[in-house]
């Protein structure tokens, strides 16, 4: 079995999405010495292109399944609304993987700022897919701060993330890769139990909406503070 | 018109609902001087009458309309399940008053914790308020803290609470009333838009809960850190 250790604390990773945040993910896990497949829908996305030219050889890019196939830890980068439909011809590839979903349920078809969610509160993306492909081991993470924090908790030091998902040594694997290479000390990540507790993550964007209108930034975490 | 002020800074003040929230609060505002009606569906509930016994000859109890025609300000602290009924018989006595509502849509048809909302996302308390009475200046507040922080920033420092509300001038009132009663630093008080952003403020309810059961314990906040 490949285990996508290529070297010591090396891993193999894929990121599915060439956006923002998929980007923004696999740049930072190539600079921290990973192999990582991008991928995208057509497996030639100029983006992609561009981004495993720029980024060298341990970048490369392929279909979204090609990219579930390379990675021993696969993140989901894709909005919500099209999670299902670039996870699907993945299964075989994700089976018995840990896929770390970062995806929030934004409503494309709404204007910016959205003031709904196309799903929220009885059902979540992540348990969609977690009912979808249940061979997959999901991991909510990550969806609660901007794609430049995610990847750089220094700029944001004390602040919280989260983990939520039906195995326990899953996200122990993702709060290890989230420390190992985005600089989320262990105790700022919070598991908040099994994969419905991606309800109250996933509804939490409509918080970091408003509060990214209020504030003027996106660029802010929270800190829990407890009483005295 | 009774402008609700029976001396420099003083106020008459209603409170609807007299369980945890409602008497925390309605402690709370009589501690600090201001002159505070407890309201109950039935206007001669035991726990009401042993409060207003208790506090003293500022502190009084009635029904709900009985407080509401009470207070220049009127706090709703009855879950949001049952706020509709409770505020319609309030209609004429809550005209043009600013109406502060804490609750939350918690479905207490469900077991403890409850892993879904009533209503969400693309409704919220609030608003079901604003609609069904649509003369009074409803502003969301201080639902996402426990009752003891409600009435008393200094135990979470430099954490925020929220208003929402289409009226700028009854946001600003409570702002001020926050600040004054419960210490509540006006720079705390985060303004997130009109009477729709309640649908933020109320789904964090389960990002609450949630915390709740990861932290241990209810009395804890959110500090907003941005990224240096």
């Amino acid at each position: 079995m490949d285990t996508g250790r290529v070297a010591e604390g090396v891993m193999k990773l894929g990121v599915l999405g060439t956006g923002h945040v998929g980007q923004t993910i696999a740049t930072a896990l190539v600079e921290k010495g990973h192999e990582v497949r991008l991928g995208s829908r057509t497996g030639d996305h100029p983006d992609a292109q561009a981004w495993a030219e720029k980024l060298g050889t341990r970048a490369s890019q392929g279909t979204f399944a090609d990219a579930a196939e390379f990675g021993a830890i696969v993140f989901h980068c894709t909005p919500g609304m099209y999670a299902l439909d670039v996870l699907r011809p993945c299964r075989e590839a994700l089976h018995g993987k840990v896929l770390v979903d970062t995806s929030n349920p934004l409503d494309k078809s709404q204007d910016f700022p959205p003031t709904s969610l196309f799903l929220a509160n009885t059902d979540s993306v992540a348990e969609q897919i977690q009912r979808e492909l249940p061979e997959v081991r999901v991991v909510k993470a990550l969806n609660t701060v901007a794609a430049p924090l995610m990847v750089d908790a220094s700029r944001v030091p004390d602040t919280v993330v989260f983990v939520a998902g039906n195995d326990a040594e899953a996200k122990a694997n993702v709060v290890s890769l989230l420390h190992k290479a985005f600089g989320w000390p262990r105790a700022s990540v919070l598991d908040l139990g099994d994969v419905t507790s991606s309800r109250a993550l996933e509804m939490l964007v409509m918080m970091w909406i408003r509060l990214y209108g209020a504030l003027g930034t996106e660029l802010f975490n929270y800190r829990l503070v407890r009483a005295t």
